[in-house]
């Protein structure tokens, strides 16, 4: 079988915590051959780990060299779109870790590209990979005139965690703070479940002074099949987090480890998605899959939804205002 | 003590089961000296029920007759106005069952003509006399910035319930019928607890068939004081209801019969604010105390919180430019 020879670029939580754990499971489709950091000591560092690739130096001489066929971006948001636009240049493929970018024109930027190129761009959404969600869309079926879809967050990051502790994270160039950067997965998931998002109204504020940008967000928005939705999400605050679709004679609950419908409870097999998201980029660069779950556009409206909560203020915005 | 000699009129469901069981324990303060019903068999039983006073054929007649020195009203709502106009000019005082009025501009009219008059016009919302509302009011002081009020409610009324089958509910000449009749109290609860609300942004929806008018709303708002609001009621499904106070560090929860903040609970005493609003009524009536509780202006602020959500679409809704 072709393996797909990687450079991976930023070597942070994201790459060493999210990434290398899957791609450490798909030795026969990957190998990472290259890798490159702003920091030098994380780039050893990573390397170390992940079975001494070359080291380089710059984004630029990975990219000039010949030893990477696609590049894993897991870098500061604002720099995905230059990133992704000089690997395309390069003829690199891209995988490149969510959300697209910092506010939706930016992205727009992204989505143009994908469109010029043969070159796979994928943005790396690994909740679009977990299997619960795919149940649930499944299970809509045994809910009688699904209306009200309601969820919950409490996440509760307190100041030592490594998220918020990330430099570009603490003064956030992308829309939103947390409420995007976590958010898009959220949105991911609701998409995913019940189709796209007409509009949304929100109120969004900066509770804890620890975390970059906004972190609470309440809203109220609709589907396009109708289906009402109300989703709060707080990133300093924790607590029991509540996943409910209502329907007029019954309800689908979302626990920890169960769906459960009226008295039935459903099991599902954990998965955090990362390991899928990189086989089906695997497909989507070697066997030409369609890049459905991976696409810029994709990603693009899940980021839309929060840059309309963010400028919204309590008033409805129409997402296709935004795209 | 001097008793106030009251009128019914209206001998409905509110006249038989809400109010009358509060008078029988205020023999000391009121005396239900004349009843009246558009249904003369209401009236009948009604009379027969609480001791036989003078059944008149009319409100008119009730009026004219010098038997009453205040009507209770518990009429359709959209009799309210023209019945307190007329009372009002027949020198009776008035207390008339929520809410207010049809809308915010008819309630207007019942403002001003309590500011032009000498006799109270009280309206009669019970919630603004429930003691587990001013509990919790004066458990905020426990809860370290309070960011976040969720109130869901699933009311779920069946097709037999008795409110339900109400001729001028099936057809509602009141704004958002179900949403704004039962929703006043809930408003009524809010506010008493956070205060003003400063705007709303509100989807409301007709869910089920035998409930006249929408039935579902879900919304955010936002207090003066900045605490953000997110209620959602429905009246014609069923479920637990959720009330939740959620501040930085810590929550407060209200269950059936207890407060929980923390880890400490509080129980209350139950009740369901009837007496209480006549024994008031009587207070301002006789004792010429401040009509706080039973004002004319806090009604309509409270009816303007479902005009706003009715009209509101997912627009966010100033309320002072309803009011």
């Amino acid at each position: 079988m072709k393996k797909i020879r990687l450079g991976i670029v930023g070597c942070g939580i994201a790459a060493r915590d999210l990434h290398y754990p899957a791609l450490k499971e798909l030795t026969d489709k990957f190998e990472i051959t290259a890798v490159t950091s702003r920091t030098k000591k994380h780039a050893e560092e990573f390397a170390r780990l992940v079975g001494n690739p070359v080291i380089f130096n710059s984004y630029d001489e990975l990219l000039e060299s010949d030893i990477v066929d696609a590049v894993d971006l897991t870098i500061p948001i604002e720099l995905n779109l230059p990133f992704i636009e000089k690997a395309v240049k390069k003829g690199k493929h891209v995988i490149c870790e969510k959300p697209i970018s910092t506010d939706v024109n930016t992205g727009k930027k992204v989505v143009e590209i994908s469109k010029q190129t043969d070159r796979v761009i994928y943005i790396a959404e690994n909740w679009r990979h977990i299997k619960k969600f795919y149940l649930i869309r499944d299970l809509l079926n045994k809910i009688k005139n699904p209306l009200f879809f309601k969820w919950n967050l409490w996440i509760g990051m307190d100041e030592e965690n490594k998220y918020a502790k990330t430099k570009w994270r603490q003064q956030p160039k992308h829309i939103g703070g947390f409420l995007s950067d976590g958010g898009v997965h959220h949105v991911a998931a609701m998409r995913l479940i019940f189709g796209e998002i007409k509009w949304v109204s929100a109120n969004t504020k900066k509770v804890v002074d620890y975390l970059g940008g906004p972190d609470f967000l309440t809203s109220i928005f609709e589907f396009e099949n109708g289906v009402i939705g109300n989703y709060t999400v707080s990133y300093g605050i924790s607590g029991q987090e509540d996943f409910e679709i209502v329907g007029i004679d019954n309800r689908l609950k979302l626990t920890e480890n169960k769906i459960i419908v009226d008295d039935k409870e459903f099991s599902f097999e954990e998965n955090l998605g990362y390991k899928e998201e990189f086989e089906d980029f695997y497909e989507v660069v070697i066997n030409k899959k369609k890049n459905d779950l991976g696409s810029p556009l994709e990603a693009l409206k899940d980021l839309a939804f929060f840059e309309a909560a963010v400028k919204s203020c309590g008033n409805k915005i129409e997402l296709k205002t935004l795209l």
